[in-house]
């Protein structure tokens, strides 16, 4: 049952992976990834995340690669480890070569993963539900391709930390409630579910979209559009969504208390649903 | 006279230096560099680089390192190549630990260096100028951190190579003219030199700071203050400065010729005396 590394066709344990320090993922953050889980055995969304990585990839006019091959080293590494609840990393670079900005006439995409255990959050968290606060979106402006610019979320999530919350939900400059530092958020105001519309501003969550779909199964009213902090801090309740956060319920954002306090049914019901489909 | 590289006090061939792929540098772009010249061995501006690596290694809360062991290892690594026109890249990441968005407990921070040759610009690029375009400025809102979130730089590049330019200018949604792609921006208006104030916008270019030295020196009025788009295509001159870059005339943006679509007197004597401060 251990836990691998894959480097370019190769599978090895993780503290043997390593790149070229010419790889552009290091030096110019050029390369995009995907999360996926597996529980006993069974990829969760795997066709909805390679399509989102290619998408990544055709955004940067990557080489073209071959899917199938990269889907064939996923289930490869998946099967290797054989591990009953574990998280796939695939990391996808430009390649490598000498240090310049334009793209390199010629290089072979620089393909990685790990394939780790995952441990799950403490039920108390899921039960209770977490703190977060809000910071100003200071990323870049193309947050919908997935991509490794990923150092101020990096920063907006110390920062979190250090005040005592669990996340940071990032706010536009004119006030506009747009996600968090690796999930996507939803708000449901007198039984309506409320999401950030799918702009360059958020990511195209893959569990954001199995919550739209599970909502519609439902019968919960679901709106895909803006909502700004006065909404948040009233929502009746206020959760995340990810692949590895699945459903995360806030009860309080920048010390104001969401409702009473508790989790709520909506997102209880969802997180229910979703654990159903994996 | 080799082409090295340098990782963590080791020296080595350019392509034998490697990195784990859980360094943070790779998968969060979590690190900082700089870009330092010599020319017949003497390093040029070496202590106001260190003092800017310095300062982005403090401005990301990076753990505390011995910056003289930077400067020796810079130096070793300069020496050891003896190369009598190159380029020292310097890159320090917040280290190696399982990918996790907040920082890690305790890590080593992860020095990385490579020293290569410089292929000086083709006189007639100096000489006659370049062509550049204008782009909208996507990038993060902490551009005053010389970090390696650089995608969009690279995105913007190569848009302006596949466009016939030579590089991209950054302008804010309100028309703000700030920097290019590896470069801060001047123009000269009535023999006025005006360039970008330092904000989180641009980078503190240590060029741009030798450029507005020398400007001093020459009586050459200075303003540093934003502009708009209008006042770049109406300007007398603009070029570009940078530790490669040096001074870089720009002659045509977007299409339209600046002034008589030659090389100007400014950008001519600052380049002349950025030379003999070498």
């Amino acid at each position: 049952m251990p836990e691998l590394a894959y480097v370019n066709g190769s599978i090895m344990p993780i503290e043997e992976a390593v790149v070229p320090i010419e790889d552009r993922g290091y030096q110019f953050g050029d390369a995009v990834y995907e999360v996926i889980t597996s529980l006993n055995g069974r990829p969760f969304m795997l066709d909805a995340h390679l399509a989102r990585l290619e998408r990544s990839m055709t955004e940067l006019s990557f080489p073209h690669f071959d899917m199938r091959q990269i889907r064939a080293a996923v289930l490869k590494l998946f099967a290797e480890g054989a591990l009953d609840r574990c998280g796939l990393y695939i990391q996808i670079s430009r390649g490598v070569a000498p240090r310049k900005h334009a793209f390199p006439a010629s290089t072979a995409l620089q393909f990685i993963m790990t394939l780790r255990k995952i441990v799950p959050y403490p039920d108390e968290m899921r039960a209770g539900g977490v703190k977060a606060v809000t910071v100003p979106d200071l990323r870049w402006g193309k947050c919908d391709i997935k991509t490794i610019q990923l150092l101020y979320n990096v920063l907006a999530k110390q920062q979190a930390l250090d005040s005592g919350a669990y996340d940071a939900i990032f706010v536009s400059t004119d006030g506009v409630v747009r996600e968090s530092t690796s999930s996507n958020l939803f708000i449901a105001v007198d039984g309506i579910l409320i999401t950030h519309p799918l702009t360059r501003n958020i990511l195209p969550g893959i569990t954001r979209q199995c919550l739209l779909e599970i909502s519609r199964e439902c019968a919960i009213p679901c709106e895909e559009r803006s909502f700004k902090t006065d909404a948040l801090y009233a929502a009746d309740e206020v959760f995340l969504s990810g692949t590895i956060t699945e459903v995360m319920p806030i009860v309080e954002v920048d010390g104001r208390t969401i409702a009473n306090g508790e989790v709520g049914p909506i997102a209880r019901r969802l997180l229910r649903k979703l654990h159903d489909k994996m």
